[in-house]
């Protein structure tokens, strides 16, 4: 069974986290992962563009009520229409998360992950708990992601 | 881009309409659609054991909390933990619908799409509204959807 | 313990549906039942000026992010930001429901109580279900609906 | 127009927290003011105590399926079903939101009343903005929320 991995970071990214995404989302690719996300712009637009430059999947879990919204990258939007209260189908959707920078947003996101145990790694984001696993580079991030992936069963 | 077909039913489906929803499956998957749906039994299973079959792409919004609700024909289960309040998800990332027959749960489905203007088809189901299309066979039922999809844009 | 009635129907309204919906509102604030809606305008609004005309408590599952969408007679909206997805969410909240007139939204919402097997009584609506129990005036309604009001424990 | 306070915490609350919750609930109901919360045990419940023996109205946005989760002290529970996809409705709901302590649910909680810049008062919480106040009594975070509450037009 493919792993899904979650990429969450702010809709607003700098360029050195747009570069990590896109990066992360073409090694999650590289692995056959699925990749989730957002489905909007910044770290989501990055890590989708990444990952469909290496022939991966993307699914983007839109907060509003318009295909329209997401990226161009994102293979399936699934268009929810409940606003922010998306956030936490993103996570729970994930077989593990990188978080990439991130605002308040991302912070609702991770502190979901830790709630429900499910595994997440960190780059330059939120230091609220020691279950967030570090990494410093994309590689790193996404090696750890797939090694410490929940089964789905 | 991809056209996203929903398809909806109830998880206790007769022979009958799991035939149907089966060849349903194959039909979209055959015209190279995408496939979303509950994600659980019966109806929603057929349907995607028939995209599988033909080498679709499948995709379930899950009520529940575990990916493991996901029949085993899911590629990607959208685990929502919303309960019967994913019914609209499933509508609103539906570019056009295909009801086979179905209960109450179906009934909410057939209700949000003609809420929302999202096409419908009917096969055996529900007739509350002239605004669902009616088909005899899985094949009339597809071409129906892939004609009236909406755009995404 | 107090008991919660839910009153659904459309929120564009004609004038009978108004009248009725208004004295439902205010039999069932006699009887010192909580009313649960929509909280928009129509059905929802007259039931709510009915409540309130008799003291009643009234609170509006809002489906938008502004607590000013609500009528003027809900005293607690309850801001969901979810969208028609709330729909769900006035139906379990409810102890008993009360369905006047209604559109596809109401629909939604009788396929819900009906699934959920919410006692659900309707006035000159939607007639899918031999469930459905039928009222010809507000006040028959609002006796049978404490009657058959589900225990909530 | 009445103004609603969100009471925020974890379900498993130590003495300590139990009593600051109890008294912040007392404050509020002295204040006239709307109690909403999770509906659960721990600081929702006391923060209910407290509002109860003030004779205050208290609210639970209740993540299962059934009105007996909601603790004792909750006069009317809104019932979502849909698990933790409830906290930002409890923090939509809130005109100003007290944080007492809390674990990973309440972070997810700051997380999104932060984003929707909804006025936050924490006592002995997490501390991840500058944009939560500080309140060390319940008597001042009951005084920083009313005043700081923001209109709900």
């Amino acid at each position: 069974m493919n792993t899904i991995i979650g990429v969450i970071g702010t809709s607003e990214a700098s360029d050195e986290e747009s570069k990590t995404a896109e990066e992360v989302g073409r090694e999650i690719a590289r692995r056959k992962g699925t990749l989730v996300c957002g489905g909007l712009s910044g770290v989501m637009e990055s890590a989708c563009r990444g990952a469909k430059s290496e022939g991966g999947l993307t699914i983007g879990i839109i907060p509003g009520f318009n295909g329209s919204d997401a990226n161009p990258y994102v293979d399936v939007p699934i268009i929810t229409g409940i606003g922010e209260a998306r956030n936490i189908i993103v996570v729970r959707s994930s077989d593990a998360i990188i978080a990439i920078g991130g605002s308040f947003g991302t912070l609702s996101e991770i502190a979901f992950a830790l709630k429900l145990d499910i595994p997440i790694i960190g780059i330059n984001t939120w230091e609220v708990s020691s279950n967030i696993k570090k990494a410093t580079t994309p590689k790193e991030a996404v090696d750890l992601a797939f090694s410490l992936a929940r089964p789905r069963s």
